[in-house]
């Protein structure tokens, strides 16, 4: 084992308080740390199509040891998963399995895992306490932290969804060698931006990445970053929290042109960060030094800095104004005006976002 | 007007206060009384295809007035409602009329609308403000109060929700005078169990009822039992909450048994109360002669006291087993041991139950 020691950083909300343990081969021995938390002994699995048949065995092995008596519930990989049918069905599920309202349950899996599962726990007979065990790269050091649950409306994504936090998150960094390339690079993308709105000098620690084994402290330091931002504003209401939003507005909207199958997330939100880079170096005075140390992370990762043609300019705009972060119509972007710091302007124009849009071409 | 006051019940949640306010004529001067809590301009009114042509115009003048644009959204009246299809189909046309997450949401109809509207209001955009305006008298004295939303599932009620407290309850008895005889007086069972398990004398008032007018202190009343109730056990963790469902562990298996048809649920709650009030004699010493007046209560209502022969007692027992109450596979039943207060036990037998069902019959 190239790193057989764990990281444990603490999420600290008044009242529901959590750990993230971050280590190689987590999984055997996650039976005993969610026995610590003093559930019944009825659990709920849910996972997918794609990690179910890797790591459900281990999983359901360990929960046994430790007195559990787990019932697995799988639903099909893939974004489209994240609906409230599958919100539903899992529920049913669940009722027929004989669970009620002191069962709890288990998230296996990724960021569409996570989201979806956490939103069944949060609704499940008005809501049972939950684990997530992430299993990529975006899911470990960004979704599974935080308490942001929820599935997709045909109209646009987490529309629909709830505010509940998980009781642990236990991030198993040997799950993360079993990631296909491209969806491994992915993770990169939050990492990166996370880099530009609070640890500017992560970068260097980005550029120095050799694959998937040996990354625990990168991935400890990422979720210290998004739970010291969780814990200053939980419910993004005083802005703080939206700062994570950086790339987002410009990436979510090429996400949603592209179909939400012709990029990955990450791929969307690397033109995202672009973008909202150059527009943080004409408005707020990055350095464009530093815009293009961002952008060349992102190409050690294969992300996208260039937009296909056939995208519009104006498709991207339309899609941005169904968006959650137009809050009462009003534009709400997130800035970088150094490395490491954010904030949140509302003095953005549609000009200059498509202006920068265009640049990507 | 015979009853020109107003009465104000306060809930005190830490953080999450909120006013109930119960007077004739509310709806009227609603827009200004919901202009006061501060939500921003956009608003979705949820209500059903039986209240909205009556007080749907009232409210949206009331609202516009007040310098709201409110949008209208009708769902069928009826508990086929409370799904997890039509909670999808309320948030996908609020998104469409443009709201977001700093639109609030107005709840008007009886309980099913309530627990609808309000489970809307818990998950759109992970939750946004409300406002209950209800209209029956189960809303206005119990299921508006409180913060319990959700919907059915195909395997039982309730089954799948969230607590999220409204911002305001606004109880226009005035709405009382278009029930139909049969829902207005089926809301009555709610009133005589709140008397059972904490105001005994109430039942005197309750005796004098002579129709929907001047109910304006008797709702409010009510309504300040539930809220102390909530107040102690939000969540029903401590058990407190639990003693609102004296009644509602039978009740609600007879009402399932009549394929939520049959019986409305003030009805079978009816049967639940009369077989609870046996079972309190038998078990803890709740006199006779007061579980007699509970019963004659009921029955001034035209509420139910027997039971038809072609419903099984092996079908209601089964029922049972697969509702909430059941915690862990233990049941949770709550007796009253003297008029006006309740304790939760695990001590009653399935043979005793048995018995109270056999002697509806």
């Amino acid at each position: 084992m190239p790193e057989a020691e764990s990281h444990t950083v603490r999420v600290d909300l008044p009242g529901r308080e959590y750990d993230v343990v971050v280590g190689e081969g987590l999984l055997a021995d996650s039976g005993a740390k969610i026995a610590a938390l003093g559930f019944g002994n009825r659990l709920a699995v849910v996972s997918d199509s794609n990690v179910a048949p890797l790591y459900s065995g281990p999983l359901l092995e360990s929960l046994s040891s430790a007195g559990f008596e787990p019932s697995l519930h799988t639903v099909p990989a893939g974004e489209a998963s994240k609906s409230v049918s599958v919100v539903e069905e899992v529920c049913r599920e669940m009722i027929r399995a004989g669970h009620d309202r002191s069962s709890a349950l288990v998230a296996l899996g990724g960021g569409v895992v996570g989201d979806l599962a956490g939103f069944v726990a949060a609704i499940f007979y008005r809501g049972i306490p939950f684990v997530q065990i992430p299993t990529t790269i975006v899911s470990q050091i960004d979704s599974s932290v935080g308490g942001k649950t929820g599935v997709n409306a045909p109209e646009g994504k987490n529309l629909i969804g709830a505010f509940h936090q998980p009781r642990l998150v236990l991030a198993d960094t040997e799950t993360l060698a079993s990631l296909p390339a491209r969806e491994f690079n992915e993770g990169f993308a939050e990492v990166i931006k996370h880099a530009a709105i609070r640890d500017g000098e992560m970068l260097d620690d980005i550029m120095k990445v050799g694959g998937p084994r040996g990354l625990g402290s990168l991935v400890a330091r990422n979720v210290a970053i998004k739970a010291r931002v969780v814990e200053d504003d939980e419910r993004e209401t005083s802005g703080t929290r939206a700062h994570l939003n950086y790339g987002h507005t410009i990436g979510h909207a090429i996400e949603a042109a592209g179909g939400y199958g012709r990029f990955l997330h990450g791929e969307a939100i690397s033109l995202g960060l672009v973008a909202a880079g150059r527009i943080s170096s004409q408005k707020v005075g990055l350095g464009v030094d530093s815009a293009q140390r961002v952008n060349a992370a992102l190409q050690k990762f294969d992300l996208p800095t260039q937009l296909p043609a056939d995208i519009g300019t104006d498709q991207i705009l339309d899609l941005m104004k169904t968006d959650k972060k137009f809050a009462g119509g009003q534009i709400r972007f997130v800035v970088v005006p150094e490395l490491g710091s954010a904030e949140l302007r509302s003095d953005i124009t549609e000009e200059e976002i498509t202006a920068a849009i265009e640049a990507l071409r």
